[in-house]
C-alpha cells in the first residue's frame, strides 16, 4: 500500500487506528481454548468487530513465537485472514527485526513474501545494510525504531554525541554538541536510506511532547506511535505535536482494546473501545484539517 | 550451562567453535531437497560431522522464518537434536530479539522454554526492560549486540556520546568528551544489568583491533565473534587481543564451514574446514595457556 492510499484509507475510516494484536493465549476468553486455534479465532473476531473504526492491524510476533508451530500457524492465519480485506487494511509484523544485509533479506523474504505483511518493524542499532534489505519491496514499508514508548528508551536512545572536535580560539580543544541525541541521528541516516513513501518511524506517545521536534526533522513521515492506552500516552498530545496534514500518524492501541472484556462479549468490547478512539480521532483529525 | 561448564567444554573439545546454521534451501545440497525436511536433514548431518570440534551451533532465524511453517518445523527439530547431545554442545538462538519489557517476556519464552536454547542473541536499542526478561532464567544466556561484523556498524555503533556540558574557565560552554562510543556505553551499561555469568557481547571479527579496548571494559565476559570466514576476520587476531585465561571468545563461522561443499560430500567437507579450524583453535588456546 503507497502512502496516497494510507492517506485515503484514514480519510474514509476517519480513524488512524492500529489495533495491536498481542493476543496472548493466557489473557484471551476461556471460552475460546476450546477453538482448534484459539488465538486465530480471537483475533479474527477482533478484527470483524473493528474494522471499520480500524485502519491497521499489527500482530507482536512475541506473542505466536512463544507459543511455537501452533503460533506460527495462528500467525500465518491472521495475515492470511486480513489480507482478505485487501487495501481496507493496512498490516504490520511487529517484529523489530534486523541483521547483517545477507540474513535481514531473508527477513524481509519472511515477512513480505512468506507472510505478506505490508510493513515491518525493524532495529536500527545494525546501522545500512540491516535496514536496505526490506527497501527493495515495491510498496512495503519499513518502520524504524527511533523513540520507542518504554523506560529503557533512556539508556541509549537519548544519548547525544558531539560534532568532531576542535580547538577553541584559547587553543583548548572542545566538543561541540550537535544538538542530536541518537534517536534524532538514526532519524536523519535513514532518511538517506529511503523516503516517506517507504519508511515510516516508531516514535512512542510516552514522549508525545519530542514530537515537535520530530517533526522538524521528518516534517512528512508517517509515524507509528505506539503507548497509548496500557501504557498511558495521551492521544490529544500525540495529535498536537505530530499529525501533518496527510495525517502522518498510525496509533497503535493493544490491550486496551483486545482485552477490553476477557468474558464471551469480549468483541464488543473490544469494539467499544476502538469505536470510542475512532471518535476522538475523527474529532482530532477535524481539528487539524484532515478531513472535513 | 554455566560459565564454568562452558569453558569446561572448551577444554576438552580443545575448540572454541561455533558452527552458524544459516542453512538456506537455496544453498543446501539438491540431493536433500527430496528429504521430508530438508533443512533438518542438512543440520543433522553438519552437526553429527563436526559436533567433535565445534563447542556451540548457532541457527540462524532468518533462514528459517523466511520459509514459514516448514521452516520453524525444521528449527524445532534442530534443537530438539542439539539438545540430545545435553551439555556437549551450547545452542544460540541468533535471534536478535528485543522489545519493551512485557513483550520480551514472551520472546524469552519463546527461546528458553518452547524452543529450549542456552542463549538467544539480543538487540540494545531499547534499553534495560527489553533485555531483563531474559536474565531471569538459571543458567540461560543473553548475547547482547555491542559492536557488528558488518558495513552498518560505522553508522550508529561508533558514535561518541559527551559526558555532561559544562562552562570552561573562560565562561565557554563546552563539552568533554567522555571516549565512550556507544558500543562501550551499551556493554557498561549492559554490565550493570548483568554479570559475566549470564551476559556475553556479541563483537564482530572484523573489529579485532578494537577487542583491546573491549577486555578492559569486559575483561571476564564471554564473546561471541562472527565474522571469520565468509566475512573475512582474522582468528588470530582475535584470540591476540580478545583471549582470556578462560578461553572468553566462541569464535562462530557459516557459510565457509556449512557451504564448504554442495554435493553429496558435504557433510566431510564441513567437517574438514571445522577441522582445519579446531587444529588453529587448539593452537591458539595453548598459546594464551588456556590449555596444556
Amino acid at each position: 500500500m503507497n502512502k496516497h492510499h494510507l492517506t485515503e484509507l484514514i480519510r474514509r475510516k476517519r480513524s488512524f487506528l492500529c489495533v495491536g494484536l498481542d493476543s496472548d493465549i493466557n489473557k484471551i476468553p476461556p471460552h475460546l481454548l476450546d477453538a482448534e486455534d484459539p488465538i486465530f479465532e480471537f483475533n479474527k473476531q477482533i478484527i470483524d468487530a473493528t474494522n471499520d473504526v480500524a485502519v491497521a492491524y499489527k500482530p507482536n510476533l512475541a506473542f505466536y513465537e512463544s507459543r511455537g508451530l501452533a503460533g506460527w500457524k495462528s500467525l500465518e492465519r491472521t495475515i492470511n485472514y486480513l489480507n482478505t480485506f485487501g487495501d481496507d487494511v493496512f498490516t504490520i509484523a511487529d517484529a523489530k527485526r534486523g541483521d547483517i544485509g545477507n540474513t535481514s533479506r531473508q527477513y524481509a523474504k519472511a515477512f513480505f513474501e512468506t507472510l505478506p505483511f505490508d510493513a515491518i518493524t525493524v532495529a536500527p542499532y545494525m546501522g545500512v545494510d540491516s535496514v536496505k534489505p526490506f527497501l527493495s519491496y515495491q510498496g512495503k514499508w519499513v518502520i524504524l525504531l527511533v523513540l520507542t514508548s518504554n523506560e529503557g528508551a533512556e539508556d541509549f536512545q537519548l544519548n547525544q554525541p558531539p560534532i568532531p572536535s576542535a580547538l577553541d580560539r584559547f587553543g583548548i580543544r572542545i566538543q561541540h554538541y550537535s544538538g542530536r541525541k541518537l534517536y534524532e541521528q538514526v532519524m536523519l541516516k535513514a532518511m538517506e536510506w529511503a523516503d516517506d513513501g517507504s519508511m515510516m518511524f516508531v516514535v512512542g506517545a510516552t514522549k508525545a511532547e519530542m514530537l515537535q521536534g520530530i517533526r522538524k526533522i521528518a516534517p512528512g513521515h508517517f509515524l507509528l506511535v505506539p503507548g497509548v492506552g496500557a501504557q498511558g500516552g495521551s492521544l490529544e498530545a500525540v495529535a498536537e505535536y505530530g499529525m501533518t496534514p496527510e495525517c502522518g500518524l498510525i496509533v497503535n492501541a493493544s490491550r486496551s482494546i483486545i482485552f477490553a472484556s476477557n468474558g464471551s462479549d469480549f468483541a464488543d468490547k473490544a469494539r467499544e473501545e476502538a469505536a470510542s478512539m475512532q471518535i476522538q480521532m475523527e474529532s482530532l483529525l477535524k481539528k487539524h484539517n484532515v478531513i472535513n
